[in-house]
């Protein structure tokens, strides 16, 4: 049973509940204070943020009022991200913003909460809210679902072999 | 005639068009040109953003991605501002991100306009636009008014003396 739980691939459920806003749902297949650990930590984070892409963690300081800046490199070229933490309560809630050098000055707000579903099991709701729907729309557009499907997917190697 | 319009003192207009935003007009007795270098000149910036306090200018690079720090050295304690440059399109329009240290995460836009009046004077618009109507009221109800009308105050004795 338990091992049957633990191989089951899982997909990311991709809403809009608002006219300005994108829900985010993920269940994990480990604790929530290894899943808060691999959000967390700067190392582990740079092992599955980035899509499988070498990802260097320029700034992470995980508190309020911190800031984060993670600089991508792709194929497609380098890509630099950065925002601010605005709560950080181990290991339930993060709230921080978020910015993609591409389209400065255009911020949202990332809200994640890490819920135990017990068995081993985490699930991660993470709710973006845009300024504008035209902001929210042209993310939706810019094949966000494929890169978190990259992500998630780097995240399950990385907490399978996270002890 | 126009040594009473250079000598009126102006006040500044301040509504609330939408839900989520907060308008301020202001007329200036100065050509956009010297605004414009009001506004995006470090050391002249120093000079009034502040409301007459010590203003460090740890950051500024007017342009596109280009970020913005500033720390107010007042009698109530240091403040730190900060934000992002999405657009600059001298001497008419800037648009950044705005974010107080003391609020950190919280980030609203102000667009800037400048407005050539004729007659060495220069209408300013500055809209900002809040995630929320609740970050919204908090920026109206922290004395936002006051401190405005002490930073347009500097602003004009600056005008007044900028070549």
């Amino acid at each position: 049973m338990s091992t049957s739980v633990h191989t089951a691939s899982q997909k990311a459920v991709i809403t809009t509940p608002g006219a300005r806003d994108i829900r985010v749902e993920r269940v994990f297949n480990a604790s929530p204070e290894r899943v808060w650990r691999a959000f967390t930590d700067p190392s582990l984070v740079a092992q599955w943020w980035g899509r499988g892409n070498k990802l260097v963690i320029e700034r992470m300081e995980v508190e309020r009022g911190g800031h984060w800046r993670f600089v991508e490199h792709g194929p497609d070229g380098i890509h630099g991200f950065e925002g601010r933490y605005r709560e950080v309560t181990p290991p339930e809630r993060i709230v921080h913003t978020f910015e993609w050098d591409g389209m400065p000055g255009h911020v949202c707000i990332e809200t994640v909460t890490f819920e135990d579903l017990g068995n081993g099991q985490t699930k991660v709701v993470n709710t973006s809210l845009f300024h504008t729907t035209e902001e929210r729309d042209g993310m939706l557009q810019f094949g966000m679902e494929q890169g978190l499907n990259e992500s998630h997917a780097a995240l399950d190697r990385l907490l399978a072999r996270l002890v």
